[in-house]
């Protein structure tokens, strides 16, 4: 790679590298002093204020000592989160060595987990606990815990905000673990900080093409597979905490909606792992979209579905008895929260698109890389403050920004766009599993409880068999490019719970309860990361599933790219009255393999979409055509020429976007190009070659050229209906 | 520019751009609605929670109550936060605007300024007041206020953190306007999370060639101008004060040291303004880099200046007398900061720099990135948790990491730190100048006294000339380019105050003094950057400051660039005796025009240091020559291979670094390439080539390729001694 690869293998004065871990060892070995002499100046310094005896002694020694206090205080914040530092400094150079020794059964967020893990041993038994500085007042008020208090100290005011509520058990627990307690977030961090990013990215470096063309399949896993595996997993918690309930291991009250929200929360899958190994392998892209798509999909069901649950307050005495109209109330709910959720998100998305595309911020890179970043965050905020799930507004904003958004960026702010929030989802995840394993330990209300571990393998083994399995059969019966045996027990296999889990997990952990299911979610993450994380590639191969599948390349993708079929024309009926005739053009190509073409429902929806996709949204944000002059009506004239860039009329080379070749497999399609239409009938089976215009535009787009080339058909008559045109059809037809 | 461009001037066809406002003012109409949406739909999940009369009634009431305050706190805090990104948008779109229009009157920190104040003013006077939350307990506490409280509320327990102290007079007044404490921030916000991006990035962009060619001068301004301005601002202010006294316009204390606090935080300049547009127009690059290196270092110098006068606590009854022991000891406490603060920076640069020397890293410029970025962060919370001061830390850490670690990236990885850093600063620094546009409405502890305001405008004019003049007058005595009186008349016109002038005082307002000096401030800042920002570009042409000067090009640098001048000889002493004879190599250049060059003692210290640097840090630190091997004494053969990268043998080019050029101008080195050392003798002026060696390596440097053939001249005979090999002297010399 580098000249001094070369140089390396030279012998004799090969220089030994120092490894990394021994920096930073010396590094580590570096703190201690400056810690010292730091703490003496500022000693020092307290010293000589505190030294004064002045009349003002008493006041200006509380100052002090509350200044002490906020000193120390903010000391310690930054002392944990130079843990954190260190904690992920040492997981990126582990990462670099696996990567340059090519190990694979340890990804970089099981790693992290480990590292959480040493750290949080040393801290939870080799850290002295200190007594606690909290101070107990005995003052009841009348009815709530305000957000702000004013508390009268000796003739001073001081203000004070609610941080939480405290368990009646730990309150007069003499030793409190600062440390312990400075290294422990509030939950919030993770949906307000660390969440955004790993999701946003999810959204933002969708690979469009399988993604899309797997749309339905994807739908169904997450939407429907999430709550089969919810339901499924609540009832079987339930008969085990029964069980726990009957053989007297069960401490305090453990209702059925909360084995419904455990059901929940742990059918939030993340297989990280698993897809950084396809990734890696190149395993099979669809199968890859599968997992990746149900994934980030499912994290935003989860949450809803979570939020939905705790939502749930019957009337009556019983609050945990089923009423119908509290469960419609929260099926409400979650629907309400979601669409509202995905409506911010996309409208943010469309926002950032048309910005970019009528503002020339393309010429400054960091203006629209800044403009960017702030859009996207603000989706978050939009949707917090009206109060949806930021995060999931957050995942559809990143699959808006993806598909429209990106086209109108620099070539600059692409690369810059997709670099920042790249590095932010790197650093934002791996901090989160690092405190994975850091709180296993310095969590300080864990609830260990066998059986209901133990149950909750089996529940999550059981839910996700029977999210799999039947779903994938009856996708089966409507796909065109089944989803094989070996794909499904990959996908059984992939079902790795990760950073949503954990964060649902530990939002709120105030009852025995949530406490139980926090640590099982925990425990249940570390087993499927390392264990089955690490049984990946052999898993890969045992099933069979081919590697080194390479992304066709860009001639290949010219040569089959005029292979159309004809849109929703059942291929039994006629062609319709009105005289025109159409293409027929179909080619071969890696579609040839898979069987039967003529079943088009499952298609249609997509199809639908991605006409209006192409034809009108396409074109109203970003640069790409048809001008919508041509495709909108006559009436929206001057809305249409409002909403065209001139870009777009010298972009005749629509196709080159990435997801062009969906069409090439999926169904009949009416696409216009330019001023051109090219439609396409599936099912005969000829080729003809597509022509160049006669007036309006006479530019020849290059694919249509390269056509010409491939097949070697000359100019055809055309005839021109209103700013369409189509084309006539091949005698062969 | 693009092929649009071209489309743009077509006639007919030509689009209308929507303009930017239009769209963000349909943004603004579109938020109503979904938030209405939302607060129904939580009004719906809160009516149905709470509309259960259970027999836990009482507690679930006060839950809810609580959850239901925390809920509408995390909105406010949304909508706040979105407050800011809807001003930081607003300032990017009319940034471009003024990009494209080219307009300079007003920069994006003023501009930014502006809708601040704008939002301020909607915020004060369009959002209703509502009553204060606060609940004053009138529980009395024996000595001080502790950090955390745990109040009991009707037996449960709940834990309550200290925010800050409120003065007396604020306690009861009703009318507390929510939403202007929302878009409020903890001052320590400032200094932990948006001035250590700024400084950072200021450290890692400096244009080093320039700033260590004007090293002296720098640290002279940084430090003695400081000071200097500091005390005279001190005591002018403190001469205000005692006049406002008399005439009775002062309402309660305000001591000398206040006064030299205030001396202290308002002689921290910040003169982006003038620096943008001085890039912008490719101003002289000298007074570029003397502006901006004292307004980076006077920043760093600001903040531990201020902190030593805080910490200045005298013994005795009156706490503001003059006590030697405690000026010593806050002298000392400053030394002991600032010191501590610059090791801690560049401890952390030099790890960094070892680390990304000693692995592959740069294979994977996503893992490269985001350890520099950790390592970069840590500095700061390690010099905050050891006391120091971490953005002063973060400054040295910056300058270090641009001068080794940078050598040691990828390409990739240097482009992403340097996007991610801006993109950063880019966003913080708007961020703030927004906020103090917003902190004139929404600051509601103002203290406007217009004796005051006007006294210490003169103040800072008088302080800003007593700092720049003299200071100029000593540095010529020793300057080889003189400071020239218009390069003086900028930078005593270039004060503009910013950033950390205003986070300084921000950061406690709890006296009457401080807030008076808070509301001065801010007032100095908005007038500096408007006022004399907007000057600039006027004031460059009456001062006839040369513009649009290019860096020297590739080439020209290549031709002039083995012009070298002995180290440490006194012209007027003889050559050392032993025998060594000296090449001697002086070129013409851009210094041609620059007088005298005997006078070596000002650049004496920088040539010391810039030998030390060449031949043992950068070698250590970095893959360029010379190797360690060669320029270490034999007995530390081990460490020296251990340190020497394989790379350094091929790398016979080190004179691509940047700065490399510094020793063209500056004095006398000798410096090793290689095996080759080249030394320079500045007194006499003949050109002479350097030759290829004999023994050792053979391998021809390609910059002595490019000299013989620029010089002509052929090989010479070279002896050899030790490691090192000396040329002949010419004997034109």
């Amino acid at each position: 790679m580098e000249p001094g690869d070369a140089a390396r293998l030279r012998p004799g004065r090969a220089a030994r590298a120092l490894p990394p871990r021994l920096l930073l060892l010396l590094l580590l070995l570096l703190m201690p002093p400056p810690l010292l002499l730091g703490r003496g100046l500022r000693a020092a310094a307290a010293a000589s204020s505190s030294s004064g005896a002045a009349a003002e002694d008493s006041s200006a020694m509380e100052e002090l000592a509350t200044e002490k206090e906020a000193e120390e205080s903010h000391r310690q914040d930054s002392v944990s989160l130079l843990t954190f530092i260190l904690l992920l400094t040492l997981t990126i150079l582990t990462i670099w060595l696996f990567k340059h020794r090519r190990v694979r059964f340890l990804h970089e967020t099981g790693l992290a987990m480990i590292y959480g893990l040493i750290v949080g041993v040393i801290l939870r038994y080799g850290t002295p606990a200190t007594s606690g500085r909290d101070k107990s007042l005995s003052c009841t008020q009348e009815d709530r815990a305000f957000s702000t208090l004013l508390v009268n100290v000796s003739g001073k005011f001081f203000e004070y905000t609610l941080k939480g509520e405290i368990s009646p058990g730990k309150v007069n627990s003499v030793e409190q673990n600062d440390m312990l307690r400075k290294v422990t977030f509030d939950p919030e961090v993770f949906f307000n900080i660390l969440l955004p990013p790993i999701i946003f990215h999810a959204g933002y470096s969708l690979k469009k093409r399988h993604f899309f063309r797997n749309l339905g399949s994807i739908l169904a896993y997450a939407f429907l597979g999430t709550a089969v595996s919810c339901f499924i997993i609540g009832n079987l918690m339930y008969g085990v905490v029964k069980l726990m309930k009957i053989v007297g291991q069960l401490s305090d009250k453990f209702y059925y909606t909360d084995c419904l929200f455990f059901g929940a929360i742990i059918s939030a899958t993340d297989p990280v792992t698993v897809l950084a190994i396809f990734n890696e392998l190149h395993a099979d892209v669809d199968l890859y979209a599968l997992l990746f798509g149900e994934s980030v999909l499912n994290d935003a069901v989860a949450i809803v579905l979570s939020s939905s649950i705790v939502a749930y307050q019957p009337a009556g005495l019983n609050t945990h008895a089923f009423d119908a109209a509290a469960f419609f109330k929260s099926v409400g709910i979650f629907l309400g929260i979601f669409s509202g959720s995905f409506t911010m998100g996309a409208v943010t998305g469309v926002v950032t698109a048309d910005v970019t595309k009528f503002t020339k911020l393309h010429c400054f890179p960091l203006l629209e890389t800044a403009l960017f970043f702030l859009m996207s965050w603000s989706t978050f905020l939009l949707a917090e403050a009206c109060g949806f799930t930021g995060v999931v507004a957050v995942l559809f904003c990143g699959i808006t920004q993806a598909h429209y958004t990106y086209n109108n960026l620099s070539v600059e702010s692409r690369s810059r766009t997709k670099q920042l929030f790249e590095v932010l989802h790197f650093l934002a995840e791996n901090f989160i599993f690092s405190y994975m394993g850091l709180a296993l330990f310095t969590f300080q209300k864990h609830v260990f409880s066998p059986v209901f571990i133990i149950g909750a393998f089996v529940a999550i083994f059981l839910g996700r068999a029977a999210h799999i399995y039947p779903l994938s059969f009856f996708l089966n019966l409507g796909r065109r490019h089944k989803i094989g045996w070996n794909f499904q027990h990959m996908m059984m296999f992939s079902g790795l719970r990760g950073a949503m889990a954990f964060a649902l997990a530990i939002r709120d952990t105030a009852s025995y309860a949530r406490q139980m299911m926090f640590t099982t979610t925990l425990l249940i993450v570390f087993f499927t990361v390392w264990i089955i994380g690490g049984g990946t590639t052999p898993m890969l191969s045992w099933l069979n599933i081919r590697v080194g599948v390479e992304e066709p390349s860009e001639e290949d993708r010219n040569e089959r790219r005029w292979q159309y079929f004809r849109v929703g024309v059942d291929p039994d009926q006629d062609p319709p009255p009105n005289n025109d005739s159409f293409q027929v053009l179909q080619g071969d190509g890696q579609d040839s393999a898979r069987g039967n073409r003529t079943k088009q429902e499952s298609a249609w929806l997509f199809r639908l979409w991605y006409s209006f996709d192409h034809n009108y949204l396409k074109p109203i944000l970003t640069h790409s055509g048809p001008p919508l002059t041509t495709t909108l009506p006559a009436w929206c004239g001057l809305l249409a020429r409002c909403l065209t860039s001139p870009q777009v009329y010298d972009n005749q080379e629509p196709l080159r976007e990435e997801d062009s070749d969906l069409i090439l497999t999926e169904g009949d399609l009416t696409l216009t190009y330019g001023d051109s239409t090219v439609t396409a009938n599936g099912s005969s089976g000829s080729h003809t070659a597509s022509t160049s215009l006669e007036g309006g535009r006479r530019t020849k787009s290059s694919s249509e050229e390269a056509l010409e080339r491939d097949l070697g058909v000359g100019d055809q008559k055309v005839s021109s209906r209103g700013t369409r045109l189509v084309f006539p059809q091949d005698d062969n037809a």
